[in-house]
């Protein structure tokens, strides 16, 4: 399945749609006001800077072994939806910043994993994974949402913290970024097996290799794997400031309100496609890597993301910004992280529990339509 | 422990139990007005033609095969219920249409399955059943009441939702029988166990014959079972109009108000009643067709009666009905599912765990008491 | 590691420790009103006398066969708190009281087994546990907590049992002593492995051990245990009262509110220093004890002390005490509840879950800090 080619197909293919779409967004941020086209072609084009920055960030690795590669894909693999979120925040769009932190958790864990299920399953019929590793997922995931649920949990309950979720926001940053760096030397300990340290938020090396057969990676050499990871990161950047150029009027034309659009479209655009791999690995067979890749990116949004912005808030203009995230938000959040831990706790999937998982993004997307 | 005869002890008992109180409840019906005794007496009913229509179902579904029976069994197995919910919508009993789902799902979960595990430990000591199974039947309880909770959130944690309960709750109904419908080819795929698809919602075969065995069933040709099944169904269709109608006077007299009526006497008359087989199993150290009898029937009433009644509400005169319960039940709902994953995930039960069950559900029945 | 001396030098290290922190706290409170002090100085004694009293049951345990210490270890074990409580809502600390029992299992699941699970973690690499107890344990803990969690939400939700939460309080207060009361037989009959019945509550004989061996215990003659049970238990009632007349003046003086008080301070002097037997455990290998240690202390606080207090409410001039927490401590209850289940259901432990449970700890805590 994989080559010896610099270039495989499936790279071109993903390069030339990364070109057409990252050109044609900036001739149509320049040139016209067509705003829900605007939007529409910058969408595909995070899209598919996303997965070429994750595409780099594989290839980079391959190079420096797989603890460097846990490491870099722990800091970069979620660059381009840093980008939309630091964007929308600069722009004002604090509920479209708090609703993509949702939704990318969201989309992963109920319509991403949902759709592995379902593929998978009809497929190959009941598929099982490892239940120890979706079980440390599935710890790390509903603890970073307990963590990240303090600070709008003590705002919305009237707690006399009410007046201080600022300072609240700034110190659970920081203790999720404690937790992030923490698992850091689990990551490193990973060539050593008997140490008995499994980093729950970094890949291992052997879902690289899965990773790399599911997409047909052909083997890039050091430079251009980061003259690639560079270029992609710079085009991430300016696609996703057109792209939330075009976000305000686009919804407004479109009647979406910003926290549907930030919970669905955004990070739909910015974080979930990337995770399509976990499809193709589901329909390939390997459920052990197609679980990892998919449940570890929400346990990264909630680790690093969040706080990140959180604590650079002040710098994109918005230094009041806190992680008090609507009720709704929270409900959506919390039910995410239960079915994660009820669907991966046992190591089995079926397709059935696949179509559960859609229905249940469906039903919450639905409630966020009006607004 | 089974018979040849057509028709065991068991059996003409439960006939004769639902002539005579079938009869009692029409003539205290059209002939008197004592509210009370027409209410206990149609409540008396409506659990014997609850239980007749069961074993009606599954004698029939002795002629039809497995894949039938499971068919049958979930479209029809909670009929008395669908009646009397559909009655007391057209009353304009709103309150007593939303506890009754929620006390359904909640006493099966909580009262019943805490008795089986009581009289089953005390019996046998430590039980286990199988995990898997118990593991599906939970997990899909926790979707189908997640999903389900979705409209009340919606309205309980004010977003901008509010004002659109009704159109919410349709899409959220549709949603709920899209996923019933998908549980149906597993239903039929069960006669080639190679398959490796397992309804997560229709009771196996072998655990009809369990059942039959508990229930010392005999064998009732097609015909007498159709005839059977139509006039148990006829006979629930009346008591189940009758009993609505001296349920708004009853509780008055006696002080109870709509919403405890619905959540615990209701609940275990039109629902929970027929599961008292589960109690039966669970003493003959079945546990595995136990644990599916009483968890599958709250997963049917959360994914078939409660979208069916807000589909059909516009003809029964109830056009603004939605799926918003009130704050407490679905907290009640949540606490139900979280229990039913905890208790069944390890597939083990023992006689205190029974206990802690049916305190959980005193706790919460009693919350409901004033109104 | 133990040995046939009556004193170790633990033991006199221990004895020397509440001999000197309680004749500074007594003289403290008598001769001098820096309040701060007093506070600090109390507490220290407190939980110094907390200790004595555990090690005293242990011993009066040993020389009554293990059902007998079962027994008395749950009655006795929590004695401190249950004095502090009293004392607490004798002075009218009604937020104290709520918070110290929220924050005595708070701390337990969270602070006490997150130290242990690092500490074990760095020392021996990934340890296992029976499953089997995790999970009884956490099932325990979990339907405690929602049934403590009853009240609270019938008035946090404006149910139409608002203004009737003293009657509810005390109804569910009679349900989990009934609970209680029903876990005893199991304990009993723990002598006799073959009855299938094992206690969720109370400590099992081998567990007594592996603590002696912890603990480096001498073996105490029955006279000379009652003796120093007798005395640690009235040294605890006195300093209990001189703690909570220096509480108020000395919140007043650091600027902490009374919630923040009862859920970090208190719950940590009156419990969770008791609890650091189970780092002891964890450090030397034994995590089957360890988590048993830790987690009992939780499920007894919620099954004995949180009704005991409402129920002799009336006799400490609080005749109005309900079990109506803050949302925010039912939050930070049912978070504790989720988490104690996840990090234990599946019978291993790594000193990453330990830092995500101190994080969470943390998080939690600094949520109540503004007041």
């Amino acid at each position: 399945m994989t080559t010896t080619q610099v270039f495989t197909r499936r790279d071109l293919i993903l390069i030339s749609v990364v070109i057409v779409t990252t050109l044609a967004a900036g001739a149509l941020h320049y040139a016209t006001d067509t705003e829900v086209l605007n939007f529409v072609v910058a969408g595909a084009a995070l899209a598919a800077l996303a997965s070429l920055v994750g595409r780099s960030v594989d290839a980079l690795g391959e190079r420096l072994g797989p603890a460097a590669t846990g490491i870099l894909q722990s800091a970069l693999g979620n660059l381009p939806e840093l980008f939309v979120i630091a964007f929308s925040l600069k722009a004002g769009l604090t509920d479209v910043v708090k609703s993509t932190i949702v939704g990318s958790i969201l989309a992963n864990v109920a319509l991403i994993l949902g759709l592995a299920f379902i593929v998978g399953g009809v497929k190959h019929g009941k598929q099982k994974f490892s239940a120890e590793q979706g079980r440390n997922l599935s710890l790390m995931l509903t603890l970073a949402v307990l963590i990240l649920a303090v600070p709008a949990l003590t705002s919305a309950l009237h707690t006399p913290a009410e007046g201080h979720e600022r300072t609240l926001s700034v110190l659970v940053s920081v203790i999720m970024l404690a937790l992030f760096a923490l698992s850091l030397p689990a990551t490193l300990a990973r060539r050593h097996p008997e140490g008995g340290h499994t980093s729950p938020i970094a890949r291992d090396p052997g879902s690289e290799a899965a990773i790399k057969a599911a997409a047909s990676h052909g083997e890039w050499p050091m430079g251009l794997a980061i003259g690639m990871l560079a270029a992609a990161g710079v085009g991430a950047a300016f696609v996703s400031e057109w792209f939330v150029a075009a976000l305000q009027p686009a919804i407004v034309t479109l009647g979406i309100n910003e926290t549907f659009a930030g919970l669905v479209i955004v990070a739909i655009a910015g974080n979930a496609v990337e995770n399509v791999v976990g499809i193709q690995l589901m329909a390939r067979n390997q459920p052990d890597y197609a679980v990892q890749v998919v449940l570890q990116s929400p346990v990264q949004v909630a680790l690093t993301i969040a706080p990140i912005v959180t604590l650079a808030a002040p710098l994109l203009g918005a230094a009041s910004f806190t992680l008090v995230l609507s009720p709704m938000l929270i409900a959506a959040l919390l039910m995410s992280a239960l079915v994660a831990v009820l669907v991966v706790y046992d190591g089995e999937s079926t397709w059935f529990e696949g179509c559960a998982l859609v229905a249940l993004y469906c039903a919450i997307a639905a409630a966020f339509w009006w607004g």
